[in-house]
């Protein structure tokens, strides 16, 4: 530290406050950035004649073969240099001599830091969204083969209508479509330059920051340098948009979990993404599931922790910044970790189609078509809905299912119930084959709905 | 209850669950939404060949007199019907006799109370939108306005080199256009209608759900009836964008109270916006600025609370959703409040220009400039970062500010600091204006971005 | 306002800003402890001879018919006069004329409202504690019935060993122990008096601080005057035991969701407690379980926000205090209602004991029995784990339950596994009575732990 | 994996599925309460006649060897082994053959690791409890040092009223004084033994389970085996009652951060606990004071994650679970890192007390005195503040404080304030010490509070 941070140099470090101040196990993840942020601010330093060819041919040598030794695990981090940046301007002073103590010229580790984040938040946003389309393609493919297996669809986790398990699946679908949305979004308005804002005000040396923008891919520079350095709601925004990621990943894992078990046994993992007990032999449980329900916690209380800790800071850049790292770096690592894994276990799981049909012959499910038939013939939907209430409280009764109700109890309530016409209100693939409404359980509807997921999904990839 | 949820009727109902049931109080914000919901629903019937040409007038006309009977204060709300739905429509019997009990046909509560909350959510993005495009255009106007005042920039609450107020408060802006940016991008996403979806697998009859959506100015109907029905991540969405845009409006609270201080003193509140003490008579308080920060805590915990909301939730509706309103009805609240309130007390406050450019004078703000020369001559930047430390000591040394040491101190360091060329390093105000790269506070910079911001908040306005 | 805030008015308030300001929608909540505390104070100002006898006295008359007044819904609020103390001290002043003026003597809102927020969350704390406590003996009756219905324990959902409902109820019950434990903690250390701490460093006339306290029921004064007005920790405390409170109450509703599903069929709650569906005439939801989950997701929510609202304040009071009467107003409601419900809805359940007994017949149960009993042979448990997962597999191949696994092939495997003493291992009951360590499920444990648990609620009743 | 985990073997294991479920990485940091927790269940086992003698000596030296080989860095982590506890498992049957198999008998990874992070959790509340008793002491000798040092009292960042730097710091030493006291509630809670749980339904092995319960210094064995391996409540509460403490730390950081700056000018950090910039040669920055911000807002997170993961999660154990370490560990290395780094900086910081002095100059700071004095003379508060509201608005109309008003000014507003006896109103120290109630800024006051905090302290250390 000494060395870099020049002339006021503290006369004791106390060991919490070393611990405080010294990031290089988390931030070591930017290395990558670091060297390619440090090469365009190198070639800018260049263009802008602050440095002249030798110089920066120099520098540059001196950074790729940095990141040559990083790559192949040759690289010495040394905590008594505190951080990334430091770690790689200290080597590279070594290996290039003086001309290394150039290249920070005009250059903050405050503009540098928040130019390792995008580039590296970029990374691994491009990286999501392709686990995300990976997924998303893989639930098209299961909703295709499971295009005739029928089942209930829950609410309440009551079996309220019949469906089919592939407008179940589809259904997943299209909420990781939308999250492929937010974090398209988000990289949309994270892709600019905070290089050239210096600490916080600026630098005095004239260099373009559009060109060094551009050489890093960047659409542009930022547009103020107090805002360049201070801010950092790029990483809030991801923060959100894996968080809410989680939470329909635990969606899915949950009903994993809840299909998994002996009750309902619609789902079977296979044996990779499930474990036993170390104690009971017979064990198989869900645990990919579980786990991804369990790293939603955590990705929530990433996005809290970035959220709360840019509430009330002062402009420009403050130490606080310093731990944003650690829940950005851990909200990627869980979201992609749970997406790999779901992918795995959804792509490998076997449906037991025989027992999703059967749990349509429970639980009255005609109810809604047997209504709808009434309203047919004329009754407004509210009489409907109550007449069969009553006709559901004579087939508990029975003990039967609605479907199994004699005609003559049917006659009872209404003439038009014991028609023969009326028998396809109490068939449930007749029901699922009414729905035929746009975003409905029909069979042609859903294979419209896989055709068109599909395509918006490979047009993605 | 009783009449519309009809047979299955509890025979006893507990006051809490009946407080816990009962959710009118929260969700008759929703009516004017659930109005609109309803008579393009009824339309939908129509054209489907379910409700007659007189059944449609009879239901949209008595769907518009209780329209009118809430605006004028004269619809009674009545907690035993439950909640928003339940009180229009059983109004709705009354005015229109049993034709009422026609307009729930192929329509569930549940994709009812989703439309809602989208129409809902989609009135209050614009409203926000339009409050913040006024606050970004106060900002900009500021900025104007002070374009001459210079001020230190800060870093850790310290100050760090010269710079210009309408720079800093431009920064303010290019936060709050990105604000803009996302609640825009969750617009987006979250028009679409989920009417027709049913309870959750769609209805039998057959509405053109695209036409009932075009209708209520929907982009599209949601692809999947389930998805519909049982998801929220548009209020998740929303939530997360308001708390990003609280965490920015209570980083402004925060440099409003503390440039309120005695100590700093740059900034004044006209008395609207500030309040004084019951005890203290002498007080004046930055109130406005210090509640915003407040409605910040519950902008976060609101986004938090919705978040958890939905974690784990098997698909299709349940119940927990009932909970969604309350958190996001606050964060409208808490942030159009904030918004409202932050850009009055902006646009009436009195900068103290003077104590802001005096605050130029203490603190060695010219250290980088020096240094900064030193390259120039040829120094790389980390020698002259060291070099330019030790006359910071030296100048404390002697009590002084860096820009005062005399000739033959900067001399002895380094001949080149000591001629008259080199004066410039040492005035703030050729410091500033040497500032000059794209997004720095030199004058010519701030007026270009003061121009181009201008135009974007103008061409969203 | 304008007459209590004196002289220092503002010359307009904008409307958002008056609403920002105007608490007393929010604040009405803590008249009663207003009234209260302000006659301590009063008769604290008379022992501090600044009152007189008489002027005490009418002061006192005065706040005891404002008291009368709301209770009996007489009381005008008036959003003009801002927040529930001035509405207060302004009808106080309309009864008893200038001296309610003195009433303010030595006192300011900031140590008034701390005083009334500790009261409100000592009077809600006890509302909680007895309600958790009528939830402790419901759960502890409901195990005494149930003593001898026979059920799997699961982990990870799936079923793991024989197990007893009244063990199971007997787990809820431990939970919510604790929570009162927390409860009753934070109770103790929020027991103290912030009244003549005046804004923040304490009041000039000697007011007995000790004396008043014991007045209101405090066990002391608080010790520092900034800290008594400036501080919200008995706030975050209160927030959090009702979050985890409220997580607990979650797991409890998510147990009782999946137990009602049709799949499992284990309880079915009283019509009561359960709702049907506006579309479907045959559903019974289970909502109460699922408000009080979606009650948990606000728990959070409140928390969450108490806490953030605190960070980094300055000392002493600020504005931003007065965003946490909501989120604690919100929290203490939704525990209260979800405590009420449950307790409600367990009471009136119906288990299904057939099927929570036949649920042991699947799943293997015996398996950890099965390598105990290997165990007891003087094989190595981890041997013996290995030797009845192979016995599972062979099963599962046969098709059938490793309990009707055929004597030669258990004999083939180990010996020891078909003689006939081995045969309790694989009986059910057997095994729950073999778990007869101190908190197992043998009946004679879980009926010590039921007479524990009654006599501990009881005592805390 | 597949040793320990016996016969139901993956046959593949992706690689995210492996990163998922390995967890040695992080849970390696529980291996000292791995061992002692196991070292008790095999003297259990032994007391039981499970294990003889010679099988628990074994046992038990090849666990003490194992601690060793650890402590010395020999031990060698292997992550194909999944967790800590079948490292040391393996470590172990390698070290004592087949007898190691033995040890897991009667136990299940569910009560293993419960009982080792209620161990861990043990250890490092009491390491957290000590240095909070440091900071504690620490602050009331600094309190003790600054005892005639005079300052404002603020409130909304706004000088109030005349006070002392001793009762400010006092007050930031009452509130880790109650942080003390969750933690030890917390502690009192969780020093319970879930030994003997097994997986969910105990074990059927007969083990004294409160004996082992206090061999590991447990106060009893958890009273219910669903409870002891499915409930979490004790993290939840450290992690809450760490996110207050780290609230209240970034109070403390907030202030120094705030009286750091030029502007303010009241404390100087020691050169070991503030940092300079990369770019700027003067800078010294409050670095400790923000990071401690910053942590706070991981605590928050932490808390968060912690409420989040339990919540609607089923008994018994679910391996969402897993992810409760990471938080937790978080928590505990953040709050002690602040902890100490806080203690260091406030131990050595300076304060500038002439600059504390002067703040009382400015800002009418007499007022709430001036106002008590015309109390003193019979007239209502509420009167007496508006009188001295019109003398401050006088007192800026001429550009002086209000203490500095000529005799005639005072005298025109009421005859009493401008006698002799009058002039004590304008006086700030005798403002002060007339603050003498019970937790008031004079100067006996601050004494008495000062010894009393001492000795409480010191009871606790």
């Amino acid at each position: 530290m000494s060395v870099a941070r020049g002339g006021r140099l503290p006369n004791a470090v106390d060991q919490a406050m070393h611990e405080l101040n010294t990031s290089v196990r988390i931030d070591c993840e930017l290395w990558e950035e670091d060297i390619q942020g440090s090469i365009a601010h190198a070639r800018g330093l260049s263009a802008a004649g602050v440095l002249n060819v030798s110089e920066v041919e120099q520098i540059v040598g001196g950074l790729e073969q940095i990141a040559a030794e990083i790559r192949e695990g040759r690289f010495v981090w040394d905590e008594a240099k505190e951080d990334v940046h430091m770690n790689i301007e200290a080597r590279l002073t070594d290996i290039v001599g003086p001309v290394g103590g150039k290249l920070h010229t005009g250059r903050s580790r405050n503009d540098q830091v928040a130019t390792d984040l995008r580039l590296w938040s970029r990374k691994k946003t491009h990286e999501t969204l392709a686990v995300l389309a990976e997924l998303g393609l893989v639930l098209v493919e299961r909703a295709e083969n499971e295009i005739d297996t029928l089942m209930p669809a829950y609410t309440h986790l009551q079996r309220a209508q019949p469906s089919r398990l592939s407008h179940h699946l589809m259904a997943w679908q299209e909420l990781i479509w939308r999250d492929r949305g937010r974090l398209w979004d988000a990289l949309g308005r994270l892709n600019e330059s905070p290089l050239g804002a210096g600490a916080v005000a600026g630098t005095g040396f004239p260099i373009d920051r559009e060109s060094v923008a551009r050489e890093l891919g960047f659409e542009r520079a930022m547009r103020n340098s107090v805002d360049a350095t201070g801010s950092r709601d790029f990483l809030m925004e991801l923060g959100c948009a894996l968080a809410i990621l989680g939470v329909h990943l635990s969606r899915i894992g949950e009903e994993i979990v809840i299909w998994s078990s002996q009750e309902f046994g619609f789902i079977r993992l296979s044996d990779a993404f499930a474990t036993s007990s170390s104690m009971m032999p017979q064990k198989k449980n869900p645990d990919v599931a579980e786990l991804v329900r369990g790293k939603c916690a955590r990705l929530i209380g990433c996005a809290n922790a970035l959220l709360v800790l840019e509430k009330s800071l002062c402009f420009g850049y403050g130490r606080d910044l310093q731990e944003d790292k650690r829940p950005l770096f851990d909200a990627f690592e869980s979201a992609l970790l749970s997406l790999h894994a779901l992918t795995g276990a959804i792509r490998s799981a076997a449906f037991d189609r025989a027992r999703l049909r059967k749990a349509l012959d429970g639980g009255h499910l005609c109810a809604t078509d047997v209504a709808d038939l009434l309203v047919r013939h004329g009754m407004p939907f509210r009489e409907a809905h109550h007449v069969v209430g009553g006709l559901v409280r004579e087939a508990e009764t029975r003990g039967v299912d609605l479907a199994e109700l004699p005609a003559e109890a049917l006659a009872a309530a209404q003439p038009a119930l014991a028609t023969p016409e009326a028998r396809s209100a109490f068939d449930p693939e007749a029901a699922v084959e009414r729905r035929s409404v746009v975003g409905g359980p029909a069979r042609v509807r859903v294979l419209e709905a896989i055709a068109d997921a599909r395509a918006r999904w490979q047009s993605v990839r």
